[in-house]
């Protein structure tokens, strides 16, 4: 499935400069979504997985789907004050300041084979906290995947101790 | 199932008084995720349906589950701002001060049958203002569901007009 054509360029989004990928069309279309969610698991479905993590918001669109094609449960990894239970928390950096990233304590056991996923891989500071976060409570990182990977950005710089994939590179 | 064993209650939380309904154990729980995404659509998975809505950021683990079960589209109503496309917005009353949500204009056609999903059914401010915006773009909402309901603060009694289903009453 060709699907780029399901993936909508707002230009100045969220700021003048920035050419935003929505995914919202894809989304929206069952065969889309459903096709994603297998190529997404496709090179790793044979393999046993505990936990799919997915990082706030876009992240928890696909994960959970992913999750259940892999057997596997799933793990939110949220903006602080948001996780109700006792957490980890990493910081990572913005182009102005710095934000943070948290995960329940108990969310995976030590040595639980993990997939983190995200809807965009972009300067990769995001899903380096998520690495360490999986990392800090023992899970060990089997891939980290993406819908949309900005190639200009390198982020998967940033995480590629492990194995990175995505589904469209722009 | 008994669902309700994948509760965590979180005392004070999010302030002194509130006991929160933790619902990591479940989405942690592969087969608990799965029973729980069955038991939701088994009274309309023998329907047509469109689109399957979820409110951010909770009502988004289940969403999509429940869209690709049905054969239908996803589609999120999110906080302000965040949404990058042409969007309607609707206001809703917080204990103090009010809030908003937000759908893509596109997001559903006119005459689409919709299913609404959030996590927890409380106040019902909130899938109130979820309605409004679902009919605004011309939806038949044929259900709202949500896991948990809180049926001391009678938030069905907001969107009564179409069916409300929960799988847990607290």
């Amino acid at each position: 499935m060709n699907f780029k054509k399901y993936i909508r360029d707002i230009n100045d989004f969220p700021k003048k400069g920035i050419v935003y990928k929505d995914i919202s069309p894809l989304l929206g279309n069952s065969e889309a979504m459903k096709a994603a969610a297998d190529a997404l698991v496709e090179n790793i479905k044979d393999q046993k997985i505990d936990k799919v993590v997915g990082i706030e918001s876009r992240g928890f669109f696909m994960a959970t789907l992913l999750a259940e094609r892999l057997g596997a449960g799933f793990v939110p990894i949220r903006k602080p004050g948001k996780l109700p239970y006792k957490t980890f928390t990493e910081s990572y950096d913005l182009e102005y300041g710095t934000d943070q990233l948290e995960i329940h304590q108990d969310a995976i056991l030590p040595g639980e084979r993990v997939i983190l996923h995200d809807d965009v891989l972009a300067t990769g500071g995001t899903a380096e906290a998520a690495v360490k976060l999986i990392k800090k409570l023992g899970g060990e990182l089997i891939e980290s995947n993406f819908l949309i990977e900005l190639e200009f950005l390198k982020g998967r710089e940033k995480i590629k101790t492990s194995p990175v994939q995505s589904l469209m590179k722009f």
